[in-house]
């Protein structure tokens, strides 16, 4: 058996234990003689699987008691359209847009409603994050909606816009379960599970019960209401049930391990190994506002073209995989998710300093 | 490992043979050191998992240069607004109701336009298939719903709708690849996957060019329009990724046995095992009309509800799990869907006849 070092940005590393556990769970599920993926979602072993998932995110993250927590299908993708459609009945948002994904929501948003942007960081290529300490929040404002952790660009919100009073809408698909947060400061905290939780097709939708309501938007499809899922408790129709059996394992993998304070520690440190020998390097550098970057997505460059996929290629052949940055942004980018080893980021790391020795 | 029989309506037994196959690639598939999970849909490995699986499929089902055959997310559910959303341009549909399911999807195209049940079998709680050879239907229809295999009610369409010219959408969740089909009668085939073909999760759409257009009704989210999906080949967002590669293995697995006309003759004759002997036993009774009987869902009644009861608890004492009713027909179902091998159905039969010698 062979395993590389994955960079990807998404689909990404899972915990080897994980997929250890599931690959000998795959014909009999504890005992059940069968597979995870042939149980009817109304069994009660699908139940005990989806509700200690649930249990386990809710000790992760403390989530309390007044916010409901999803397990839907489509992706950020289809929250874009969700959000607003539950949300806007002033029919007015205001975006932050910093990068692809925030802009992609905006523009979505903007068949339902007014939807403004309040702030953007789209004149320097994303590369950093705007100020947000006092922002021209509409008076009417639904919500104000910020993308957290910009995979793309590599930048993060290490500090949460001030949304004068209207809920906070955040898409953390990156940075998901990275790092502790205070979901008190959010209305809705959303993403997709493929960068640090599972595998794709679930999405995770937390969400403070006084947004949820049967008020929505006319048109909107019964499987886009959030209190239709919410009053089935992810079961309205079959859910993504093998996907959420993964997720399940890897909220106890990150509980096992300590929690989230443990691996913010850990992606401190990974993030630090690389970011030390970029901030260092004279063929390397980073391309992202130093205050501004995400401990999950780290972009670099050369400058030059040629040798950037040189350096791909020859990181491919060492087993370091993925490294390929967006076309948008060029160069390359290591994505070092909570499943990605330290051992890993070091190997990188390695790697980078005789590439330089080599062809600096 | 323990192995059950199990006869539930979805998610579903799969073959054994694939679930072997993805246990042994869960860390490592085919050397690239990583999980399916864990690949970028982007990357040449996930592109010719994808490709491969459609190629498969087109293969299995002769689907012609014509149709377009699309892997998405949100199950039936959320296709039953995405089809009026996309296809009602005279905002006019006929519906045939033979069941909860097709009676879900009517009333949720009624929030889109003028949806009329045309024939229903509701009168006798769904336990036939109305003549469908010369229906009322609308001369500005945009299409024909049916559902084709009920699989709450255990009842098929063995003849489709004369539909005097207007397409043909049909869900066939529950019957999809169990028989040959000829898939020019259909506008839109579709279904999920979660009965026949793979686990929960992947929907399947087969749709034909001239259905599929940027004239869509406004308000429809972009994850809901068919082209922008068609356009990307599925990939417009991350797709269920791993689910599609277990689909792939359910392809290739029908395939290697000689493919759907080879399926349809091991159906045919697990289904007649099973309804031969409910025919002739004097304690159980097959609840649908004969000439509509469903090849893959078998409900069944003793009569007495305290029977039914001790009946299911004995049989999963047997290894015969799952073959509770549907809450809304009571009694057992048997769910006997392609990976169903014979073995199955010979130890249900078996062990009805001594049940009802035991009973009677």
């Amino acid at each position: 058996m062979r395993r590389v070092y994955n960079f990807s940005a998404g689909p990404a590393v899972l915990p080897e234990e994980v997929l250890k556990e599931a690959a000998n769970e795959m014909l009999d599920y504890r005992g059940s003689g069968m597979s995870v993926m042939e149980m009817s979602h109304r069994s009660s072993s699908f139940e005990t699987i989806i509700r200690n998932a649930e249990r386990d995110l809710r000790t992760l993250l403390e989530i309390p008691e007044d916010y409901e927590v999803l397990f839907l299908q489509g992706g950020a993708s289809l929250q874009f359209s969700m959000i607003p459609m539950n949300l806007m009945k002033q029919r007015k948002a205001d975006y932050i847009v910093t990068g692809q994904w925030a802009k992609k929501a905006w523009k979505e948003a903007e068949k339902y409603g007014e939807a403004r942007v309040i702030a953007s960081s789209e004149d320097r290529t994303f590369s950093y994050i705007p100020d947000v300490s006092d922002l021209p929040i509409s008076e009417d404002a639904d919500y104000i909606y910020i993308c957290e952790n910009n995979t793309i660009y590599g930048t993060k919100f290490h500090k949460l816009p001030d949304t004068k009073g209207k809920p906070l809408v955040a898409d953390v698909s990156s940075c998901f379960l990275s790092e502790p947060a205070d979901i008190t400061k959010y209305g809705i905290m959303y993403g997709g599970v493929q960068k640090n939780i599972g595998p794709a097709g679930v999405t995770i939708v937390i969400i403070r019960k006084d947004l949820i309501s049967d008020d929505v938007l006319s048109g909107t499809p019964t499987m886009m209401r959030y209190k239709i899922h919410t009053d089935a408790k992810s079961l309205y129709n079959t859910p993504p049930a093998y996907g959420i059996y993964i997720c399940g394992k890897v909220f106890r993998w990150l509980l096992d391990l300590g929690g989230l304070p443990e691996i913010q520690k850990r992606n401190q440190t990974k993030a630090a190994l690389l970011y030390e020998y970029l901030d260092n390097s004279r063929l390397f550098s980073g391309t992202v506002k130093k205050k501004d970057r995400s401990l999950m997505n780290v972009p670099f460059v050369t400058g030059k073209k040629e040798l950037d996929e040189k350096f791909i290629a020859e990181a491919e052949k060492e087993g370091l995989v993925n490294l390929r940055g967006h076309r948008s942004v060029g160069g390359m980018r290591a994505s070092i998710y909570n499943a990605m080893p330290y051992a890993g980021v070091e190997k990188l790391v390695t790697f980078l300093e005789r590439f330089e020795k080599e062809n600096g």
